[in-house]
């Protein structure tokens, strides 16, 4: 996080700090547009400025209600403050500060996502080559190294990175000065007002900006969140399946937070943030299904359209990701009981028969006709893949490549590369795809993946700084009215 | 449309469509890499499109399972053809052809929101500066021009128009030749499979490919599904609101599937068409809860991460935008009805302080008093504003004035210009900001939402272009296997 | 409420307050299984005790987490005190600890529900005759009096009354002594327990009562509240559509929290009670989506299966229900405003083809016919019913008599009748059948209705009565083993 | 089910017999008011007859739709059948037709749900007393028997018998006779028309019954069926969940719609039908939710009231229930890969604790603080606790002893005794508590159980008697009009 913008976001990047950078940049656009003279601006300028350090003071209530702030302006200042609120309404003030609230929100989101990736990846480094699992229809389909497993998953939020990105490209729009519905007769400058609170641009059509925009732009963080979450849950529950053996491959680390222990049950070790991961991720659907639930089936205009789900799925999606970091970073990885499940599976048999095509022309039907036998045999006899016996296989061969009239009936691979052809470390090194499991593009999809997150930060110290400019701006200006 | 793209979506653009040509660029790509020869390929080749002629036969299934469909394959070309599989899996040819039948799908939806979006501008256009309400809160803001208050609408699903095509964008990549889920063996290219099938990319991680990729694809599909209904909800909500009165301003020509009568009623006619599309986008956002409910708290690799929301989703997007475009081109708007519910509020008060302050520097706070004070008194006495006594208003603003000091104590308005302060053409006339309701802003917003229509119908015809030339590059390098 | 039962519901009704509750119930239970002996069972006791006491002081934290109590019990007791958790688990525990703290809430927001029945009962008294139009398919379908309508909306929430009271009796019943998940070889005495608690019965099988039977609890608690906000949100929708019109029939009077006003727009009395209602009914009907989707797709034994959600739903549920109550006590009614509504439409015209069927002997279709082309007639001259001339109507008749070969093709009603047969009074008054809108069918629907309320708060004193006699229960046998 | 009632249901169960039965129970009624003669009577029940017969032939499009079938009715029997319609509106017909489908589209659900816990019951019998793992946390909580497994799964089923039970009382229950939203002023005796249709009783006051009690009786219809579908998705998950391992102790046996095999990958046998169970409960919910999302802020009288997800969801569900009996019936269950599971946690060491206590009078916290340890001890040791030295087991209780200044130090249990206290078996051997998983429980629980599902199928039978007997009096009472 960038240094100067971390300075600028804490417990008073709130509701109130954001009403009063409206009302600064409402001064500075007020005199340009000579709605109000300069003893107006200057009066108006120093009670702001009176009303900013009183709401330091501890204990003072900051609320972002104008309705609740004009008199305590009026109160310093005296009535002509009144003039602040020339051309606005609190419909625009209020469609303006929930996009103000949102956007350091996202951006912080952003950043634990962004760690989240990290750590993945350093898991995924610890022990690239080691080999896991995979599942399609609930069943083990291959083993492959935990580099390509986890470089799946950041791929996967490397999406949710560009999705929750488009969200803030939407909200970072500004609605100011668009008054209650239909602008009105004060020649205020948008565009201005834009700019000095660092809006990326307008929102024209004054109806749009106050009662329309905020649905889709809402619609769109809660998709964002939607999304990363069933990620997050996908992830999660591959965890917690294998945790549910009595020796997981992937183990948490033992601590406060990370495990728990029972009261009666000597044996138990919980995953607790584990499941509490899940859960928060179920949490926060249900906070993107309330946004449209409460936002569908009402006409323009209802307050329902300036409702508070994006800004509490951005919070909850901040701590979801962080402790999705700090789960990952607490993962121990046995590989032998991970390599134990795998080797237990046939699951290399696939190879087998590419193997026969490839480098002995035997073609494919019977090769997976061969292997199909295999592993039914194998499997009818309890034998695991390495402990299939040679002989056996030879028979098996004969008996298909007979059926299927190849002749020589031979089975043409020598003992050795017949064992080979059933290790799953063979078929993770023979990968020859674009993606696959093989070192070369395990070790290409990774530094990739860095390259990602490094791009992805960069983005962010971007819109970082494109805020602090703009605060700067409005600190000038703001200054020269005074 | 395109008229080309046009001829090549129909009732064969279908499941066995896509796997066959599937087939052909894998044919194309075996063939490339050397892992099967000329004859192979010629034979599979043959066999391919011998089928393909066979599937046009009346009456017959045309599936897209791999396994229903290879059986037929062999019978005409014997057991060779099973090549055809190297290196691919029905994993990866479900993941694809999820993709390859939501893009037509996708194009298609985003033609009727084009069409949608089109009606409600040729419906601005008829009306663009007759006054209806619009609302905050629940309760009538202003007047507004009917050019005003659609091109709010259109601005909204300019944004939809974009999700869907960010949604495209997502599913436009290719997972073929991930295998099962790691690859394999087989040297496929995977780039060209991507090119000969249109894609813009391939996906990389075979992992990701198949088995998580599609979760962020098909809920950024359901995503811009419900934030598109919702938009449609509102607009329905909106005109079913004032459908409610005896005498509503929008009312549906009469007439089949738009409006329905009463068995027992006399008097009834009821907005059928109008009811029916707000019941449909409840349709539609219920079957993205459904896509986002299946796809929490599972594993990776179980059956639900290929599962058929989305694509309903599109079909139910595609038949509600039509009805909405067909509803907006049925819409009467009966200016008078309008008129006098606009007339019936103190909406044009905001002005009527304004107008004070700007043209006569009477202060805001005055203004806006005396303008309640206005309100009150008048509505007390039942009294619309055009009827409200111009010597009553003298003696309110007196009071004000006085309370607030400000001398001398005379309404600064003569009785023209105050009774035209409490209209709401005067409203829209003076409105004088980016986004407001004068006719100059209207028009430019109405003319750049047409040429963001036109705009985005360009983009559908590249898109298809794309679709196309894909199609004839896979036609010609199939032809060379042949 | 029951005053005693009050009494034991407030700030100390919490989760230590029930883990102590279930820590005595142990007491007793161990001591009388002879699992543990007399001096035993009165250090304990003693210990439990002295921490209630210490638990009551200021600042101090009172969780229920056994986890973090047990060592708090030991520092008083000794070691020994660990005898209390004797067969007895945090997983029992917990699954009891959720049902004790969900009894109270629930009967808690039965009783607000019962306030905001008899709010609309007040409602309906207050205004019995008084005609308001109700709808179908979104028009006009009748004028009928306030009373008829607001019983319709209170037998709507007798039904929620019975929803409710089905989950109470799902979840008071007793989990305690499962254990873990499979009970244990200390004998305890789980209906003695049970008993203790003030449950209805015990939950048997073990697996079931700790992991399982929550799952369907929780579903009817949220399932309950779920149907009741669709109620509240089918009123407020009501309500909210007619306050879309300048002068609305239903208005809330004017006051903090009831209403709000505009910072820049002098109209507007905006009805923020109303639209947070709608809003409140929207986020619990959320809170149970949220329930849904965590509990769904995760195996037995997930913490999910004690989540917080119906707890949650019960709060938000009894808040809903206490602003229904307190904006129905604020509703005015304007009968004029709404008889003007009623009048204007030709709602009554149904009623003009049954009495000349009833009356005169002209078939149903004739009159249905003469009735339509009187409406087409009079609406296209924008003529209220009230006001259609006796002459037009008699040639209207005559025409629909002559094609139906009806002689004498002569209106069999005076004008006086005629006018009549057009009145929403008298479609009212003529009304025959079981719950009709005519007058005596409005009184008997709300004299029952009043006595449903009064049966209902009879069960709850009822319900109330039991548990503190079982709390008296527990008293005495713990007193037993001190 | 019942055979009378099974020759009822059917393929003409649809929309136009239940209109038909309507128009049948109309014809009594309006003879029995005196509203009609015995002419008119006379002349509307032959031509009832007649459409009967005619609706019979093949090709004929059977509607319910009374616009629809009204013309046909008159082109037979003359317009005089216009009568049947009296006091009747299309609103009251579609709000009663809703329930008269819904009630044995309820009734079948439930006969599959009966169905599926049979198999359950069927399945924990064949394996009653085998152990197998179950969870708390996601971890191994304990070793109980099949048949205690079970007899949880089944519990919570009766408690979804009664949901949709209670659902099936709120269903049926009749609007007939509400008109369109007012009664009329023909005096239909609607009690009596409940009668012939088989209504339990009437819904009262009119706008209630047509327009409001729908939401209630739909959303409990739903919420039976999303409670149902979690307890569906957590067995379908525990059973997914053991399904990852390479070998599974509960497998289903392979077979068409059971299995499915792998295009690619020999060693793959799907378990497609659990997979397949598991999605279509999330559809379910899915169907439910789109109702609640239709339901909610919506005014009275919208025709999203008598939508049809209800339906929609009985079918889904009995479909599930049809499903999920399948499954289970097809369950293998391999009672040593289970046994190995449960043997290789120390789950049993929580009885090592209440043995020292129970026999030996070892305090209860140094019985679990030397289970504790030696747990830890073997863990790190990879001993399964079969394994586990005694002489360490010894030194380990020293230990633990001495430390809580017990005297003598020595483990109180001989080798044989210790080994015992360790196994699964002996934990469920001893268990001593109402619901817990020893023999004498799970045989109670059973017994119980089934005695259940004969409840149960017996209160079906009277149901589908009730119906039956009302079809009997319609039969008659319409012969007395013919």
């Amino acid at each position: 996080m960038n240094q100067e913008a971390s300075d600028r976001v804490g417990p008073l990047d709130d509701e109130y700090h954001w009403l009063s950078q409206m009302n600064k940049a409402a001064n500075v656009a007020l005199l340009e547009a000579g709605i109000i003279d300069m003893a107006t601006a200057r009066n108006n300028a120093r009670t702001i400025a009176a009303l900013d350090l009183a709401m330091l003071r501890p204990g003072v209530v900051r609320t972002g209600d104008y309705q609740q702030i004009e008199p305590q302006l009026i109160a310093i200042g005296g009535i002509e403050v009144s003039t602040l609120h020339c051309g606005r309404s609190r419909v625009d003030i209020v469609a303006t500060s929930r996009r103000l609230l949102l956007r350091p929100a996202i951006l912080g989101a952003l950043d634990v996502l962004n760690a989240a990736r990290q750590a993945l990846m350093d898991l995924g480094q610890r022990h690239k080559r080691s080999l896991l699992p995979v599942y399609t229809q609930g069943r083990q389909s291959a083993g492959v190294p935990v580099g390509h497993y986890i470089s799946a998953y950041t791929a996967a939020l490397d999406v949710e990175f560009d999705n929750l990105k488009q969200a803030y490209d939407t909200v970072n729009q500004s609605p100011l000065g668009a008054g209650a519905v239909a602008t009105s007769s004060f020649p205020l400058n948008r565009q201005r007002l834009s700019d000095l609170l660092g809006f990326a641009c307008v929102i024209e059509n004054s109806l749009f900006a106050n009662e329309l925009s905020i649905i889709g732009a809402g619609a769109k963080v809660v998709s964002a969140a939607t999304s990363a979450a069933i990620i997050v849950g996908t992830l999660a529950s591959d965890l917690e399946s294998q945790y549910a053996r009595t020796t997981p491959w992937f183990t948490i680390a033992e601590g406060p937070g990370l495990t728990g222990t029972s009261s009666s049950m000597p044996h138990k070790v919980n995953p607790t943030l584990l499941n509490h991961v899940r859960q928060q991720a179920s949490v926060l659907i249900g906070t993107a299904m309330t946004y449209t639930l409460r936002s569908h089936n009402v006409p323009h205009g209802m307050p329902d359209s300036k409702r508070s789900e994006p800004n509490l799925a951005m919070a909850q999606y901040t701590q979801l990701m962080n402790d999705v970091a700090r789960l990952v970073r607490h993962l121990d990885f046995d590989e032998a009981v991970a390599r134990q499940e795998v080797d237990a599976e046939y699951s290399a048999t696939p190879e087998l028969a590419d193997v026969l095509q490839q480098l002995h022309n035997v073609p494919f039907h019977v090769g997976h006709h061969f292997a199909s036998a295999l592993v039914r045999y194998g499997k009818a006899n309890g034998w695991r893949p390495a402990h299939f016996p040679y002989d056996v296989a030879r028979s098996l061969y004969a008996d298909s490549a007979r059926q299927a009239g190849i002749l020589p009936a031979v089975l043409p691979l020598d003992e050795d590369a017949f064992k080979t052809s059933l290790s799953s470390a063979n078929l993770v090194a023979r990968a020859a795809c674009l993606g696959g499991p093989q070192p070369a593009e395990v070790d290409r999809m990774m530094t990739a993946g860095l390259a990602r997150i490094a791009a992805d930060a960069a983005w962010l110290t971007k819109q970082r700084d494109a805020l602090a400019a703009a605060s700067a701006l409005l600190d000038t200006a703001f200054a020269s009215t005074q």
